[in-house]
């Protein structure tokens, strides 16, 4: 009765209208929009707004949306106390966790309400940037409320006011990332939800899972490639070395893309209009070229392509993004489409309950009798 | 080709020797032994073992287990006041869960290890405990090291040594309840470990999970009902009452248990030994007897028989625990099911990640050509 699915591949937990992927033809889609589609023209804030309310906002609702953002990115005396308090090696990944776990959001535990979800979504930039700049003695940035979700995250990463150019890079990085269907990180989320868990409980498992490498990815690992690499005369016998040692190219493949993954494509167009003044950007469309060619030869069949962390690292880089905040930088984007599929889920709720298959040994002896049997 | 299966029933997500439920027959198997079966002449610390290493210590690796085990249960400086820190506000769980989502423990980040796992058994009841007497003004209490894990948990708490009977009513509890199969925070560990996330990630996670009352219940909720009852006289008037009026019966039922859930008949056992002596836990068999029959007349076909949580409110009173700590305690239980799951994951991964069946809106326009089309 039971059958066995290990990995979970081509089962769907539920009917969702939040986003879809087609990985044959390599498609994401947020509420009937081809993501690729939606970069220009919008920042985050209204990417959010869709995954939350199923449409781009009206001017209107767009300025009561940011207004109620804006109003909740300060942290509390008590919050910043908390984050004082913590221990010194603590990485920024659990540290966010931990802090966000501490909060008490708004309202009741159940159902899980958009008010919970702008309190995080605002809070979370100005805890990283609180403690990174703690940790690191610079000046403590209180949050501008003038500067739009990605803006504001920048200056109070660098303490000074970003270029169109560096915000538009973050904020079409954002937009990409800001959901992706059923990943692992937002299924925690759903699991989550389903035992009626409040918002933070969500949140904090959907961080849990983002940690993993295998999903939460290792994007400085591309920068480490590029810099290893070096120059555009090294990119060919640096790369062939690599596959003739059958090593993994990083930033190449995906598990759900079989053709060019949506968002490297849009995060491509961006670093194009810069890398002409970038030796970094200009080496990293090197290597995407040589790489494909090379993985043709080497992986016939495996369709293998750079994927968002490769081309995130060039935006990284481009915004001065510090290393060990790459992936904490993916984690603000994702809390957007976790919300999302929080507030889904809760509104249609079923506990997801799998089962085993118990191949240990056999039970010795019998049980004793049922009380009922007595 | 997707298929869906909203909350994932009879989906197997892996082959498993820990524990086996069969609802039906209303058995629990730790690996190979009926649960009913151990909980004479063990200890919490005898079932963790056999979760963990697949069968019963020999003395000499009880005593090496149970001696790693007491070397870690001291917090350090940096966690008091971390935990010193922490928002008035926070509940148990959310205190527990963050001062465990800040630890950061010995070894790699992956793979999992034995010692990761004795680390957070070991310091949970501490970190509880700690938090407790701070908030109510009681004094500090350091871990004894003569004390079992359920005497010194008791020790901790109350400040004075727990009689036999006490630590024997806690050690069954734990025992049974140490695991039980696949279920929502099991489950959301082996699915955060599945992304190679750390051991604390995955402990994270599962917490989060326990939190939501559909899965870590409301123990309390049984306490309140049976207090609302009062007399003996009261009990049948009071449930027939609550039918009427087609309201849930506290601890009556569970989704997987069909027959008698084998933990409660363990506990009932327990509890009848000390009825005579104790008003409550005989007024909590009066009501299981009118209960059960009503359910027959009221729910027919609906098999619904008092649940582990049921008698869990039994053994709660009977060692004095706090309401708030109900599930805290259950909590501490259930660190020695998800370890040894979160060590089965790790050694033979495959990420979880599930899909959703897209609902939504209908692309509009085309997505831009490929790069590799261009």
């Amino acid at each position: 009765m039971k059958e066995l699915r290990v990995g979970l591949e081509n089962v769907a937990i539920a009917e969702s209208t939040i986003s879809s992927v087609n990985g044959e033809k390599g498609e994401l889609i947020y509420r009937g929009e081809f993501v690729e589609n939606l970069t220009q023209g919008h920042t985050y804030e209204d990417i959010v707004y869709l995954l939350w309310y199923g449409h781009l906002p009206l001017a209107s609702e767009k300025a009561d949306f940011v207004a109620k953002l804006v109003s909740k990115r300060k942290l509390s005396a008590e919050l910043k106390q908390l984050i004082q308090a913590l221990p010194k090696q603590i990485t920024p990944m659990a540290m966010l966790r931990t802090v966000i776990s501490a909060i008490t959001v708004p309202g009741d535990n159940w159902p899980p309400t958009y008010d919970q979800a702008i309190e995080i979504l605002a809070k979370a930039p100005t805890i990283l940037t609180y403690h990174h700049n703690l940790i690191h003695g610079l000046p403590e940035r209180e949050p501008n409320p003038e500067l739009s979700h990605a803006a504001n995250y920048l200056y109070m990463l660098h303490g000074t006011t970003p270029t169109i150019v560096d915000i538009s890079a973050l904020d079409a990085y954002w937009m990409l990332s800001a959901d992706h269907d059923m990943n692992a990180s937002t299924f925690t989320a759903r699991v989550v939800t389903s035992t009626q868990a409040d918002f933070i409980s969500a949140i904090v498992g959907a961080i849990s899972a983002l940690i993993g490498p295998l999903h939460g990815g290792t994007p400085s690992f591309v920068d480490d490639m590029l810099d290893q690499i070096g120059t555009e005369a090294n990119v060919e016998p640096w790369l062939r070395s690599q596959l003739e040692q059958d090593k993994r190219l990083m930033g190449f493949g995906h598990r759900v893309y079989k053709v060019y993954d949506p968002r490297a494509a849009a995060l491509k167009e961006i670093i194009k209009q810069h890398a002409d003044q970038d030796k970094f950007l200009n080496l990293s469309l090197v290597v995407e070229k040589v790489a494909i060619e090379l993985l043709k030869a080497f992986k016939p069949g495996k369709n293998l392509y750079p994927n968002l962390e490769f081309w995130a690292s060039g935006i990284f880089r481009t915004i001065k993004m510090p290393k060990d905040l790459y992936t904490p930088t993916f984690c603000l984007s994702r809390i957007g489409g976790w919300s999302a599929h929080i507030l889904e889920q809760a509104a249609n709720n079923r506990l997801i309950r799998p089962s085993c298959i118990y191949v240990g040994p056999k039970p010795k002896g019998n049980p004793p009798p049922k009380p009922t049997e007595t």
